[in-house]
């Protein structure tokens, strides 16, 4: 393993380019979960993440600092993971700043091959690591060592660059209904919203759209996590699906309209996609004749990671 | 007034060239109602429909057939539009199918200005009114005299030739959730749903997409109307959106999948219209700069009446 100072201090891009990382690297995947993850029954998704960290064998890393019971959340998954025959799993613990630039932590953090991020409230968790060396730890984690990284609900919304972190789940969309925020960044192209279809949040998601039209509105259902296999593809998994809404053509009155006021949105395109269907291309990057056209663009935008951060 | 033998005995579709009509005839408007439509305060929706129908001078016949109280519902409309200032309004009475063939429910028809048709159930109205001289009366009304037809919840989706009757609002849609029937079929090109937003029933409406993909779909809020005014424009009035479901170029699994199977959609075009907008062309036929490109095609088809039947 490579030394955390030698990590946390050198350029992360000159790194990611050292034949070092060449070697040890694996594909990063994103295990983006929509809260409410069956913990009891067949675990398809928590199964399917383990599977992905590399089986029962990978260092799983659980970080709860979302929930304001971290303590109870780390008990939580430490006795899912366990009941899945995971060996190796351990919390990471980060109760305030101070710990955030810990070598405790960012030990944990680099030595994992899957990390998996509780649910809670994605702004605490971003309060606790911004810009800390928990945060870049994180990031060579995922970008250099091609960890696994899964996350619920809280978590899940906190993947994205720009992160959705409050507002009601309005009817209909209206202009600034929803706020954004930093997150972690490791889906740059997306904004990530949970409890999807459950908690009615199209018309939030479509708000934040009008906001942001560049980027994809990503509604993940309860129990459904969306696979992201990095440069590659796209999956669904678990009971529900997963709401894909483009708003990269569309025409909307944000710019001419109060806030809170009713938004006029033309053109949206919407994909849903149910669990159990695959999305991708093949290693040449040739895609499936299964991908229909009028989603390759936005499978594209969705395996695109963010940039490296620190 | 022409005879009502004459008309109901006459190929309608000869009549309609005939310069009698052509004299007469003024632009059929809908006035399509998503239900719960204000009665007491500012009456936003009634109004423009009395003014529409021509004025409080205008003749208004309320159908209330679709009601399980047709009575309570035609005293209901009764006192709205004396209180809107309406002098001269008349119930269009049919408690069973000989009612339907009668004269006096024909004369009622072929004298109005407006035709308002209340809530209920979208079944029993058609159940007592297809194929009866009351059903080809109504076409004459709106396709040969040019009259204005107003239709709140079960009688907004009545007005569609493929008419929604049944289907819990399944957030995720699935093939068959919801039954099509056969409704007046003064919207041809699409499917209208009401109660929408309020009701949470896009999954709903994408369930019956699926199955027509050549239809749009139309979903009015409570409180909400679109008024087509026919060959040229839309317009949405009142309190909340319309809802545009465009999946004529979409890409679903519903041919390859078991009835009541998660629906894979991808490609949708959705378009979210918020009271207040109206959408269309000139007299000449020219778009009003104000269409975006992307909306025209879903408007052209809107404002395209079904056929005249009978």
């Amino acid at each position: 393993m490579i030394d955390r100072r030698v990590l946390l201090t050198s350029s992360l891009t000159m790194l990611a380019s050292s034949p070092l990382f060449a070697r040890q690297r694996r594909i990063g995947r994103l295990v983006i979960i929509g809260g409410a993850e069956d913990k009891l029954r067949d675990r398809v998704i928590l199964r399917r993440f383990v599977e992905l960290c590399g089986g029962p064998a990978a260092r799983i890393r659980v970080l709860s600092a979302a929930s304001s019971e971290p303590q109870a959340s780390w008990e939580t998954y430490r006795a899912v993971f366990a009941d899945l025959g995971v060996t190796d799993c351990a919390p990471i613990e980060i109760p305030d700043r101070d710990a955030a630039n810990s070598a405790a932590v960012t030990d944990r953090i680099l030595e994992a091959d899957g990390i998996f991020i509780s649910g809670g409230d994605q702004r605490r968790l971003m309060n606790l690591i911004w810009e800390s060396d928990a945060f870049r730890a994180l990031h060579v984690a995922f970008h250099l060592r091609g960890c696994c990284v899964g996350g619920t609900s809280a978590g899940a919304a906190a993947l994205s660059r720009h992160m959705l972190v409050q507002g009601e789940a309005t009817r209909l969309p209206e202009k600034e209904a929803a706020e954004l925020d930093i997150g972690l960044g490791f889906v740059a192209g997306a904004i990530i919203d949970q409890h999807f279809s459950e908690r009615g949040r199209l018309g939030r998601l479509l708000s934040v759209m009008a906001q942001r039209p560049q980027m994809l509105g990503v509604g993940v259902d309860e129990d459904t996590a969306l696979v992201i296999e990095r440069g590659q593809s796209i999956e669904v998994i678990g009971k529900g699906a997963v709401t894909i809404v483009d708003g990269r053509a569309m025409h909307s009155n944000h710019d001419e309209i109060e806030s809170r006021a009713r938004l006029e949105m033309i053109g949206v395109r919407l994909h849903l996609l149910p669990a159990g269907h695959h999305y991708g291309t093949d290693a040449r990057g040739r895609w499936s004749p299964k991908v229909p056209v009028a989603l390759r663009e936005a499978v594209d935008q969705l395996v695109t990671p963010g940039p490296i951060r620190g």
